[in-house]
């Protein structure tokens, strides 16, 4: 297979891709993150590039004017290398990861209040333990690696301590060296202490954890410090899988054509730059990072510990493991202290993930005497209904469409975004985070622009156009869109499509549908459920009667309703902060039944009952369930 | 520093060492094992090498005749090389492990009935189980690794299982290639079970396990069928680490100004070569070896793993660790499958190792309602008092010659040793080992001779010679000699010099000083002592008049005395076949105090009082006690 060289002028870097290669792909071989939102398919526009020598081949596009085009400006994920190529890569395809952080940060300073939800009592995964041990003496003459486990059981009221090899060699230097002042680094699973390493002297109060949200399409980070167990800071980033695949399906079909190692890099890349740019950030020294806590979807565990994923989408779905042991985060390429540990909370089964578990353990549903239904809004809907007797899960395949991607001026919630969008004295008028001039508009803004199109009778029930407010209705290339906001003095033009408006409302007729197949396995209504948990990447930002205008959850007496925001952040910071919770979060895995969809045969029926706004049955949105 | 290129022609071997290097540490250096005995002091006489091309330097020997000297044969030991060389190694020089260990095995077989004298159920620490899986189903479609980790639970009752997470990577092939049908490879401590490996099909009846006891003068390597749990086979060789001392400190003292690689190295090699050798002569496949149990004093396990030893040997005596945890094999250079774990077994302190915790759990006396007294002899001889309610342990430095090392016509309990001397019609006449004509004498042959030679008053009661049977006592260097066996027809000349006798004295007194200090420090005496087991290398094979008379130990009811041969191999026999033995020997090691002798101001008049033949007070020996 030929060969060819790609430069990178901008960032000064050189990758040899074979033929065939998209030029998304290369840019990526040479690390390079690119912005790009809809997972390949030439939708999202975000992924130019300027092909400055060399020859490529590939179709142009509607998101290219013809200056670009006459520039050299490709969109970098339909371009084919053909040639050796030199690329310049524009400023604006570039993702700036440490800017975003910042105001994620400010969206999520409300998670550090999560312990106490839970019943679980303040104690790190890893844990500093600083100890001033006894000298030796001829009376009290025990060994140095006992002397140091004696007191850490003592200490963290655990039966047995487990020490590699390698520390135990390193303990009489650092013991004399520091005249038994010592701080002993801790991990700890079940009743089981790891000695993971120590350091000489008070070091205490340096442990810091991080907590992962491994989403198909974003990926956040949260950086907590273990001795005050307080939120930190917090990132996020677009899932780099996703120039392989927009969905699961996609990306479990790329990893078995191209490896595995493919799509574990990606991941663990994105989780790395967070690290590294939330410690720059702090101040904080990479040493410090004691461990690393991170839930997601099944596919989406496998690809970060590199398990194989072939059988997941066969039938009968088999995962590898839903529930590995705690690993040294280095082993899959993490990089934090390098003992540090890593741990891959536990899911349910190939289609229902450790975000789920997360989320029954931050909502409190395991132990609720009153039946409970969540729902998780993310490339996959997730549904758990359940109680402190028995849980049931199952998953539908929504789509990005209501985090903001696979729209065509959407994105993540943050600066610029528009998230809310309402009428006032008879006009549209939209919101932006940071009341900034608009960029695009988020999961919670998308959710009211299709609500407020409806009830303004912009678009019918099928969510289509009808002609009515012409002036700001045109139509691009067969495709109608209306416009948000004009685009003028510099500013972009925001606006939604009509495949946008599909992409909407087949995610949300998706997750509603699986909704009413597992209440109809149970033989429930949905007046059968006394708490309704809507948890999702747009935090708790959305409408709730936006979201029931276009039919994404049922009308219900408004106080069985709670927007949970991102619970698979929220269940894992409390596993990464009450070690007990691991015990739980692990029953949890192993008592939730899963449910699966592909085999229901009514699921298709319902979900095209589904894909009018609100639904063909509009009973269950127009008056409050009884 | 000069280096020079040593070349040992016989073996077709190079090495390049250091100026100063002695011959013997050339030789050990490219992995040549030598017949040598005394530890490098030039006393033994066996390390014989022939110089061919080059300068050394360093004394002649008595050892060596004037012939020997003229054709350039040298004591290794003692021969310093100063340039080049060109070596060869006479034959009598190395070590034959493997013709050795046929006459071990038949000596240890009686090994293969100790499951049943400790309440352990047979149950091996590391266990092939052979598991015929559901095959996945949408109504059972639980994850790869969950699926056998739940029937590995179940089949063995423990509550949680650990795996790592490049065997969890490889489930989903094998399970699939061989149909579901494997062979679960599970290493078992306390409640958790290790899965280990995964073997495609029934491999449950090809689980083998290597006991190991690292003493210092010699290694002791069995060969167990962990299915039938019977012994295969036994082999023995001498711990090569001799050339850096015959005794503990010696060695200690070279691990610090060396390295403890050094040490570790002989130690680690001459496991292996046993190890080599027992699965060559039995037709096993070393993938099927998936564990090694090790026992041995305190510093012999800090040698085994590379652990600091630096503080042992120096007031308080702190050793690194004293319940190392298992460990994969690997990781100190052990050969067996590569994923095969070493457990290194605990011990109680820097000078009571895991040999003695060993012993306590052979001879059951951690859980006798009498009092027992265990004296091991050994290179260091271990006294433990104690019964289910306490115990206590001294260590004293007794030396090799009970092991028939710094004995000149001494040697190991093998084919053609003398193992008994007794009077028969006035006449001294002697017993060896497969009736064959004597090489040497062994340790219960040293003990009967000395005991033989006080009573017919052939030496006094210091240990000299009187000179009564003359013709059989002659004077070669000023040392004076008793000819056992006279050389002639080829044989060698067995004889027993004043020099020898002394060591032996010195042993003997050592170990009686030890047991009176300790029963002191208790308040006891030797009437309380209601089973008194003396156990060492010598197995069963010691006279106990021969070893009352001498004054090894004191004159006690017979029924009261019991020879218990290597308990240290017994017990970590026990622990490898019987996993529930592991926790009761760490129970053992932490409830057992240590007493140091080295702190006791009356130790050194109780071992002057010890010095004579029996003893000064010759009261313990004369009747029986009441």
């Amino acid at each position: 297979m030929a060969e060819y060289t790609v430069t990178f002028k901008s960032h000064n870097k050189r990758v040899t891709v074979g033929a065939g290669t998209s030029l998304l792909e290369a840019a990526a071989k040479a690390g390079i993150v690119v912005n790009n939102v809809c997972g390949g398919d030439g939708i999202c526009g975000r992924c130019k590039m300027i092909i400055k020598e060399g020859t490529v081949s590939g179709g142009t596009s509607a998101k290219l004017t013809r200056d670009e085009i006459k520039e050299g400006v490709v969109l970098s994920c339909l371009t084919v290398i053909e040639s050796d190529c030199i690329v310049e890569i524009p400023e604006e395809t570039l993702v700036k990861t440490e800017k975003e952080g910042k105001h994620d940060t400010e969206r999520f300073h409300d998670f550090s209040d999560i312990i106490g939800r839970g019943s679980c009592t303040p104690n790190p995964l890893v844990r500093k333990i600083y100890l001033e041990l006894e000298k030796p003496s001829l009376a009290k003459n025990i060994p140095d690696h006992q002397r140091i486990c004696t007191e850490v059981k003592k200490r963290l009221h655990v039966s047995e301590t487990q020490t590699g090899l390698k520390i135990i060699k390193s303990l009489p230097k650092i013991l004399r060296e520091y005249d038994y002042r010592i701080t002993a680094v801790v991990g700890v699973r079940m009743n089981v202490a790891e000695l993971m390493y120590i350091e000489g002297g008070n070091t205490a109060d340096k442990n810091y954890l991080i907590i992962v949200d491994m989403g198909t399409t974003t990926v956040v980070a949260h950086l907590v410090d273990g001795t005050t167990l307080k939120t930190v800071d917090a990132q996020a980033c677009f899932n780099s899988q996703g120039i392989y695949g927009r969905e699961v399906t996609g990306r479990l079909i790329s990893a078995e054509k191209k490896g595995i190692e493919y799509l574990q890099k990606p991941l663990v890349n994105d989780i790395n730059k967070l690290i590294r740019s939330l410690i720059e950030a702090n101040s904080i020294d990479i040493a410090d990072v004691t461990a690393i806590v991170c839930a997601g979807n099944t596919a989406m565990s496998h690809f970060l510990l590199g398990l194989p994923v072939e059988n997941i989408r066969r039938t009968p779905y088999i995962a590898t493991s839903v529930e590995p042991p705690p690993l040294r985060a280095a082993e899959v390429g993490i990089q934090i202290n390098p003992r540090g540990l890593l741990y891959s909370l536990p899911g349910i089964s190939g289609w229902v993930g450790s975000d789920l578990t997360a989320g029954i353990l931050a909502t409190g549903m395991y132990k609720s005497e009153e039946t409970c239904l969540l729902v998780d809004i993310g490339t996959n809907g997730e549904v758990i209904i359940g109680n402190r007797e028995w849980l049931v899960a199952c998953s539908a395949s929504a789509g990005p469409a209501l985090e903001g991607a696979s729209v065509e001026c959407g994105m993540r919630a943050e600066k610029g975004a528009i998230e809310k969008v309402y009428v006032q004295d008879g006009k549209i008028v939209c919101q932006t985070i940071g009341n900034t001039t608009p960029i695009g508009i988020c999961g919670s803004g998308i959710i009211d622009c299709v609500s407020v199109l409806l009830q303004e009778e912009i678009i019918n029930r099928i969510g289509k156009f009808i002609e009515k407010d012409s002036h700001r209705i045109t139509t691009i290339e067969g495709t109608k869109r209306y416009s948000l906001v004009k685009g003028c003095n510099g500013a972009r033009e925001i606006y939604i499509t009509e495949a946008d408006i599909e992409n909407i409302i087949t995610a949300k007729a998706a997750i509603y549908a699986a909704m009413k197949i597992l209440l109809q396995r149970l033989d429930m209504k949905f007046n059968d459920i006394k708490h309704f948990y809507l948890a999702g990447a747009f935090g708790k930002h959305i409408d709730i009667d936006s979201a029931t205008t276009i039919g994404l959850i049922p009308r219900m007496p408004r106080e069985r309703v709670e927007f949970v925001g991102n619970t698979s952040i929220m269940g894992a910071k409390m596993v990464a902060l009450c070690h007990n919770a691991l015990e739980t979060i692990v029953e949890i895995g192993k008592n939730t039944t899963y449910y699966d969809l592909m085999g229901a045969n009514d699921y298709v029926h319902e979900f095209t009952k589904a894909m009018f706004l609100p639904h063909t049955d509009i009973e269950d949105f127009q008056k409050a369930t009884q």
